[in-house]
């Protein structure tokens, strides 16, 4: 199992999309989330910052959908990008997706100071649309469960 | 509708329990969400920061989902402390809930710059776990949809 994300699609979303809080290499603020293949499943892999707490010693659950939200795009984009015959370690530019829903099951308090685990599946529902399950781990703990249904970015967005 | 919230739950959250980097007074790096009545309903207003974008100008899906999830646990404490005979602005300390899930549709690009205000409607599911069911509005247009399970927290929790 993949320790770090070594060739993450964020590092190839247009530069006019990168600015997200969660996982825009360009948003100086924000956590950087960078997810990339392990085989067929997505990662992406994250170490909560101390104050991202919920109660003293447990993972704040609004990170951890954070974390489920833009993981599901992610990996909705790698889909696509690998669909269109590329993969994140090329030059070409990836599709970006937006959340059109996005769904936490919280099993577990996720403790602090370990660094938290994102493992996904990717459905195609339409082709651009794309349905992403996801487990979150802490170590060998199964704490949170996600699913994302992420939509290709209308070129409309934010227009 | 109300402006503000004056008499917030999270005011009277035990000290212990005022840590969760959504809406723990204690939490100095936190976003200090704040969730009172409005008549029957609960109201949580909140300004997301520059930096909590997901493309310039709209706001972060992840800042959306954590709103919805603390307005969705403090929702629920305000309706148990209700029922207990209490309200935010007496001298008891006020129950404190976990999330058991989270689900959020995002409707629209939410603006940023603007003051965001979920609403929501609190259903008891049984006597300690409460289901949510919000509205976020940026100005007058919905945004986002999203029904919180928060379950009162086990005297166990993080032991």
């Amino acid at each position: 199992m993949a320790k770090q994300v070594e060739n993450a699609i964020q590092d190839v979303y247009p530069d006019d999309f990168s600015w997200c809080y969660g996982c825009g290499r360009l948003n100086k603020e924000g956590h950087h989330f960078r997810t990339g293949w392990d085989g067929d499943q997505t990662v992406t892999i994250y170490t909560p910052r101390p104050e991202h707490t919920a109660v003293p010693g447990f993972v704040y659950g609004g990170l951890t959908a954070s974390l489920i939200d833009c993981h599901g795009t992610g990996s909705a984009a790698l889909a696509l990008h690998r669909k269109n015959g590329h993969e994140p370690d090329d030059d070409a530019e990836a599709p970006r997706f937006v959340t059109a829903s996005l769904e936490v099951k919280f099993l577990k308090p996720t403790p602090q100071d370990v660094p938290l685990k994102a493992i996904g599946e990717v459905e195609e529902i339409h082709p651009k649309k794309f349905k992403v399950h996801t487990e979150v781990y802490a170590g060998d703990v199964l704490c949170s469960k996600g699913e994302v249904v992420a939509a290709l970015m209308p070129e409309s967005f934010g227009k």
